[in-house]
């Protein structure tokens, strides 16, 4: 199994609609990829590692795939559709990783 | 739900012993949180966003608590051993970061 995060950095001017992200841009990836996407979590970030630190990301999903290939199958195809609707939400350009999932 | 993510920076020199940060690190701090932690999940680097990216984050793990006051209630007790253990495995300061979970 491997995850993909997509992170969106913070800053103090961020725009972020974390209900947009929550209520249609999440379920329309999901929707486009089907089952090559497992599950898929989605965090609101709220501090860093002291009191009054921000978050280092104003947000984040995690997408579950059985391989790196499942999910080029499944993102690759609608990636022109999902990408044009960022602007939706957000200016900002994520962080990507890919991991395999030690524990998951 | 709350998540803690501790997301190690990768780079071309890094020293990361993924057996023992799954086999030693996280059980020995799920066993001192106990109950204060739900479930955690360990991830290992595997890419970047565009084929032969590296990782930005060479592992991370992702601590579910059911609030930031228990999370502070299980780690802080035992904050001094766990960090001690953190050179048997790295060298590396982690990025952390706490979110609320919205899609868990």
């Amino acid at each position: 199994m491997i995850k993909v995060s997509v992170m969106y950095p913070n800053s103090s001017t961020v725009r972020f609609d974390h209900a947009y992200y929550r209520d249609k841009h999440m379920p329309l990836l999901k929707a486009r990829m089907g089952d090559h996407c497992k599950s898929y979590t989605v965090d609101q970030g709220l501090g860093g590692a002291a009191p009054g630190m921000p978050a280092p990301y104003v947000a984040m999903c995690h997408i579950y795939c059985d391989s790196v290939e499942s999910f080029q199958a499944g993102f690759g195809p609608h990636a022109k559709e999902i990408m044009a609707d960022i602007p939706n939400y957000t200016d900002l350009s994520p962080v990507i990783q890919i991991s395999e999932v030690v524990v998951g």
